[in-house]
């Protein structure tokens, strides 16, 4: 962890550098992952078996080895403990329920030119939901990208997740039930996202990819981009609390191991005007890691990623929050709102000292698939326009044709395109 | 040409090879690309300067090498002849028109659990326009992709654009000036991508880039997505155009030209139900090809990519148009409404005999910038939504955090991730 002191002669030089620190795997996995993705599209479910294979230790033979029947979902479903199974339940209705009110309105109306103009939204036909195995398999991410996925319309949701040697993961299974995901396939890595956007003889081909992923299936939806719609590539988690003094130290704490957990190259970052509170929160991290069950990674992400910032007024925090463009930003402070109305760029914003970010990762119901690596700059948390797109529509009566076609006729004839010009010209006479 | 009936036993092979059919180029400029984009990060202006004189044979030394000042976009502007200038200014007033009524609304309720929930659009800071040079730069482009970055809120709109032996296109200029562009680059290719997204030393980076380009302006934009946002990569044009007995061959003739005139890659469709109707569509094509000045291009395009489709009846559209996801679709029909009711996937629709698609191209108002290549099974046409970005937020009450983080405690649990769980139970001891 390193702290930092707005007064530090340093401090613009070392905050440009966690700024710039993007903690992503440059792995150069480019040529591997076009290779597998001409082999599948090339070879199709030939390709996939060898791969699975080779990878996961897993033999593609008869529907069994390929497909995880909807009845097993079930079967884990209802093996759940009855508080778990509810957890899952209510995580689910309030995330069915936040997205469901994300749905966008249509257009159509009539301009003052008597233009009849609009826009509608359609689902994709179908979509494909790519589940890590191992220990990144949550059920929650399975939640939060499945029920946009419905919400939207999507009349077919796929799911494909890797199975080494036949392994399933019951919780997601249950998650799977729930979600009424339609298609469970037991292939993963830049394969199985192969087999999504191309198709395969088995695995009919999907319009948009998401879910998370290692660099392999990152750099394979990045790579199909165009072919399929694909969500934001994401990156290491990361959560930014801006805390001043009237806090819990140990709350705090808690706040920022939260997200260390998740990997080595996760980042927690601490802004406060305390310098009390700042010394206080650094030894509860360390008190709280000694009895952290998952405290090897958290410790990982604290040491070599963890930033506290000691600013002389919270008044700087908005511009230090914005360069950071964090993931999750907790505003632990008396007025929230005034803080949040002085932010842009952040993923998902947790309001005073009774909103751990952790809330948002599983029940509050907005989604928590969001930008990571300073992408809030540009891009938004997962939504229901992910699964759905617009067509736009224009109805020209013959009077709004002669009221506008003329000047289209003018710059059609400046663009050097007369078919352009003579399509509407003709039309007129 | 090719002409297809449904009722023909090879209609479906042949459909689908239609279907299938990219047309796009796949240059194999991956490699050329990467090293241009590293050349750029690395070197800065030093590249931008290297590879303008090599590609562009433009020096780039002074201020003026560089830019093109706001005084020349005023005085292109001030040159024009009036009805063009009029034309360019309804076409703008109308595209603003349409996208203003396009901005998103911001989110903020209070649920049944007590928790306050809601999500706010902000648009990015700073937004990169790429502009073709040669017979690709059109005015109307500049038009429909500044507008609404202006109208989401984008403070600083850059242009980059090549200007071959230090030639600048008026009419470009004059659209800029009107649209109210902040900076005008004269860079072009990949390494003008480049630029906008790492920055130089001169040109400060954008959040987003978008606008169409060549085969190695599309690549750069694909290989840096992620370090900013991109727009949809852009394939050929592509029209298609369902059409009744009850139409002068002349209209549709001229419709299917104006795209063919486009590109020789770009591709025009007619499905009808009238045997009549399409032989005469076919020889007003060949007559309107002797006199159109772009002649040479569209030729390339109707002999190589234009297809008439013959169906029993025109209840069989939709299905095949839906299988084409075109990116233009006119309805010159008794109907359209009916029939556009049946459409899914399509860029932008046309109704009725009186909306030829140029009218889209520019003046009507909704984006012409639309996917192509099928891409209309999921992605949209460019909209204000492109140069903004959506900020959830959530805020607890100790109530409300009593009342579902029990079951978020469940989860975090189930998923492993006990420090996940220990920021919610440490506020609710």
């Amino acid at each position: 962890m390193q702290m930092l002191r707005t007064t530090d002669a340093d401090f613009e030089a070392k905050f440009t550098r966690i700024v710039r620190d993007r903690r992503e795997s440059d792995a150069n996995v480019g040529r591997d992952v076009t290779g597998i993705l001409n082999e599948v599209r090339e070879r199709g479910d030939a390709a996939l078996v060898e791969y699975t294979m080779r990878f996961d230790e897993h033999r593609l033979t008869d529907d069994a080895d390929w497909r995880v029947p909807a009845a097993d979902c079930k079967t884990a479903y209802d093996a759940l403990d009855s508080d778990l199974r509810k957890a899952l339940h209510l995580a689910a209705d309030r995330i069915r329920a936040y997205h469901e009110a994300q749905l966008p309105q249509d257009r159509d109306y009539t301009d003052a030119a008597g233009m009849r103009l609009g826009a509608r939204w359609n689902a994709v036909d179908a979509a494909g939901l790519y589940v890590p195995g191992g220990r990144a398999a949550y059920p929650s991410s399975l939640l939060m990208n499945a029920i946009p996925a419905k919400v939207a319309g999507v009349e077919r949701l796929v799911v494909a997740t890797p199975t080494p040697r036949g392994q399933t993961n019951d919780l997601v299974l249950a998650a799977a039930h729930i979600a009424q995901v339609d298609e469970i396939w037991r292939v993963g890595g830049a394969q199985a996202i192969a087999a999504l956007a191309y198709g395969t003889k088995r695995i009919g081909k999907v319009d948009v990819v998401t879910g998370p992923g290692n660099a392999w299936v990152a750099e394979a939806k990045r790579q199909l981009y165009g072919v399929v719609g694909i969500d934001m590539v994401a990156g290491p988690s990361e959560i930014l609390v801006i805390a001043d003094k009237d806090n819990d130290p140990e709350w705090i704490a808690a706040d920022l191991l939260s997200q260390a957990e998740h990997d080595p190259t996760s980042q927690a970052i601490l802004i406060t005007d305390d310098l009390t509170l700042a010394r206080m929160v650094a030894d509860t991290i360390d008190l709280q890691l000694m009895t952290l069950p998952t405290a090897k990674t958290a410790r990982a992400s604290w040491d070599n990623h963890g930033v506290i910032v000691l600013v002389e007024s919270l008044d700087q925090a908005p511009a230090l929050s914005d360069r950071l463009a964090a993931e999750h930003v907790e505003l632990a402070i008396a007025d929230p709102q005034a803080m949040f109305d002085q932010l842009r760029h952040a993923g998902s914003v947790f309001f005073g000292r009774h909103t751990p970010e952790a809330v948002g990762d599983y029940i509050a119901g907005p989604n928590h698939v969001l930008p990571t690596g300073r992408r809030a700059r540009f891009a938004s948390g997962l939504s229901v326009l992910d699964f759905m797109k617009r067509t736009s529509f224009i109805d020209a009566s013959q009077a709004a044709l002669a009221a506008v076609g003329p000047a289209a006729i003018r710059l059609a004839e400046a663009e050097g395109l007369p078919a352009h010009a003579h399509s509407i010209s003709v039309r007129l006479k």
